[in-house]
């Protein structure tokens, strides 16, 4: 119980997406739940199998750790730096109030989907990537243009985006296109990296 | 696609429970997230054997209706009479945006969950009862005491949470009874019911 009302905090930690209607930020709760729904219904389009028992899970706690180290924004050098550190030990002491067998099932989830490895953790790393693009799309580049994010920076952070589906990577980039055609993202790539 | 986009109107449902800080209402997204969460954590003390593949897309989805239908607060006996027509127009239309395999199976987890009867729904409605409770302790009853809320009619919402888990129907008795002695909930009632 004292674990299920100390999460209750993530729904104070706002991300750099816009809502689809553009009118507020996200918060890490909203996202994670936007995430699960995600996995449910994009599990076909995985590109190895995946099992939801573990994906679920996966992506609802993936953002715990913000609690105590913050929401680094994705094109946040700096902050880049500090963040395997400060989320290290948040998810000491934030997955710490659980018992021993949850706390180092819920750990062993957590260091998984960073670890970026297993199927299912390419899986969630998709959806974590791709549910940003659909909101940046939706709430019409907003957030892209206010942080002047450039297409190098996206493609970078994507790299590994098509381990998880390629299918859902290919729509994304025409996303991405598509705001660099209506100067939402800089520009500064030359060739689309399929 | 559309149905990932359509559904991110849940995070501006807000409902009439406050966060545990008491500084805002929780919206849909936010509670569905906790729900399932929970859903991990308290698995152990369900009644009967439940499975968390079907019990965690049964909560992600559990309030998507809303985003039509608006939010019923729990105490409000008027709204409570055309919720169930208002629900199930929602459900046709927001689950027709998928394909027709993911809608049957979607609107068929749905009805389960409303109806109440499987091990699955007694304990998905457990935690969706439990979840407002923990917040109300913890930011101290104040959407009780906002509304005037007895303790009769909370009971009377809670009628069918024991069968879900009669150990945390018991940890949520505890509850009731503090905030009852505390003057948030009104004494309308001279027994506990077990």
């Amino acid at each position: 119980m004292d674990f299920i009302l100390e999460v209750d905090k993530i729904k104070n930690i706002f991300r750099q997406t816009y809502l689809t209607d553009g009118n507020r930020k996200e918060n890490d709760a909203e996202h994670s739940w936007h995430l699960a729904l995600m996995a449910i219904v994009l599990k076909e389009y995985a590109e190895e199998e995946v099992d939801l028992a573990r994906v679920l899970p996966m992506v609802l706690i993936h953002d715990i750790v913000e609690i105590d180290a913050g929401d680094t924004y994705a094109y946040d050098e700096m902050a880049a730096l500090t963040k395997a550190d400060r989320e290290t030990k948040a998810a000491r002491r934030i997955f710490g109030i659980l018992p021993e067998d949850q706390r180092e099932w819920m750990i062993g989830l957590w260091r998984e989907f960073e670890a970026y490895e297993t199927p299912d953790a390419k899986f969630a790393h998709m959806l974590d990537n791709s549910q940003p693009l659909l909101l940046n799309d939706a709430s019409e580049g907003k957030s892209w243009a206010e942080h002047h994010v450039k297409k190098s920076q996206i493609y970078k952070r994507n790299r590994k985006t098509k381990e998880g589906s390629l299918e859902v990577w290919e729509y994304m980039q025409e996303i991405i296109q598509k705001h660099v055609q209506l100067g939402n993202v800089v520009e500064d790539m030359e060739e689309k990296i399929k």
